[in-house]
């Protein structure tokens, strides 16, 4: 009997990438079974598919989030491809980057810019 | 003759908030003299005024933003009375706050709506 | 059908606190209904009931996390409440929080020890 | 006359690793003459060496807090390689790593996660 | 016989404020036994007193950092105040606290004006 | 009609470093329109020229925060360039580095001490 919430959260992720879930198991349960199931379950199924706010502002919420985390390039990058594929453009993208250095500082909003030139190179072939 | 940048701050902050110069000028003028023009003309004069993305998307990045840099509880809670000045509701934030928490943990989630309650009843009588 | 993953934290939340549920869900369910349903089916039907390390550890690893976190003194002394139901000792927790100093600095450990004031005196009248 | 704190604080770290000070000494006392001792004097003279909690605990919230800090991965790799030696397990550290996902949000465990394995990496070839 | 360490710690303390030792011995003591000691050996003994900067620059460096720390306005008051006892006027730790502001964002900068503000109200009944 | 701010900003710059603004347009303004010059009017022109604190006292205030910051080593290294080039020597860099550990932990320290290595390197074949 399938987890709801885990459903919920597949269902969720591959309206935003439908391979996503593929690559991030692919990365995870080698060296820490099961955390990418609950990833998903928490961050797709019970968060992200909650009412109230659309999928695609949610995900800009989580590219400011991880711009402002800082030493997370990799996952900001990975949101940031995520945020292309929900039609957000790279202008902006830039422009939320931007944004953001009043309340956190310069270096996390170039740092920002930084990933944001390598998702759009990673989202670019498939144009 | 007045610097631009400041003058395109005060343009932007006035659509926000008529009253939001004031206040921040009372604040900080004796304390710290000129610190509230430079915060008006960079914050909205150099940045939020910029063309790609429109002011209400930008203040919802001020309200993620803060809420992540942590012990920022005053400047949040002014960026959500700003947020919902603009138009979002206080169920949209309330899901932005809670869609940072897989990026950032709960406990600032959790600060986030603490702050919510306290813009929202700061913003209610006017209504 | 109840959710395997809620069920599952709801239980290992009982372990540690027969009552924290319902405190948690008096604290949440007002202002954002649904979320303290999804902290217990992650942090603790996800997460804390993992096997390859006990509950009384993933405590102290909770505990250590929210002192480094910082701004974070409610859900810091939550976690000092519920390592202390778990059987660590006050002195184990405050020599845990001193030995955070080298790496995240004098203010993070002496923020820990005045939360974990808050804690004792918070189970204390239960002894 | 030696002391005190330094000779205690090099008998702590020799019992996690008989070469770390060498190591240590090795990489910092070119650019900065003293810190090496200053670390060692304080990090295990004053702090590691203190009672009321073991040195095998105590290396257990010295991983985590490095993992909390971010953007600090060489030193969270290095104690990740001395909880190894003192007697971790991989899979322990692991799930300690996991059990910070809900404080701290998603990137910082997975970025604890990627130095583990370059620590079980670097302690392997000694087995 | 004394602890060199401690010993130096003291002495350089001492030469900031003389009653800080005894107010710092005050408020840990209890819950923490020796960690007075530890924190004045580690912070002043170690580090403060080393050559190639001044006690005065060095207490510029200790505000700036308890200022970009976040969470940590006890701490950032007391450097404050030890900031001000060195020679520091007020006027210049202001300009130091909003010369933060471009790299850590308004709020940190913003919080660091309001404890010196404290800072300044402790220490002028002695004027 | 030249903006004041900014004008004077790029004079304020100019005193540290007469390549800095050119250098850090052809870093910023493919990819973000207009930013180089806000960070120039805000960071030197808004701030940095304050009267209250001399120029080579506030480089040193961006230094330590964006050692701070962490997650930043590029910005780190450029500021401590500046810093060089504004007078102070290699050794007072490094010891108001190591002077942050009491406060921020060893990790911001040492990766502090791993940038002013870098910076020193790139103003030495100006030497």
């Amino acid at each position: 009997m399938a987890d709801d919430r885990l459903q919920r959260g597949l269902d969720t992720l591959a309206q935003i990438d439908p391979g996503a879930y593929e690559a991030l198991r692919g990365a995870l349960e080698g060296g820490a079974p099961g955390l990418a199931d609950a990833i998903v379950a928490f961050g797709f199924g019970d968060v992200a598919s909650r009412p109230g706010l659309d999928l695609k502002h949610r995900e800009l919420v989580s590219v400011v989030a991880a711009a402002a985390l800082g030493g997370a390039q990799p996952q900001l990058t990975a949101h940031l491809v995520y945020a292309l594929k929900l039609g957000w453009t790279a202008e902006e993208l830039r422009e939320a980057l931007i944004q953001t250095a009043p309340i956190l500082g310069m270096p996390r909003a170039l740092n920002g810019l930084a990933a944001l030139a390598d998702a759009v190179a990673a989202v670019a072939p498939e144009a």
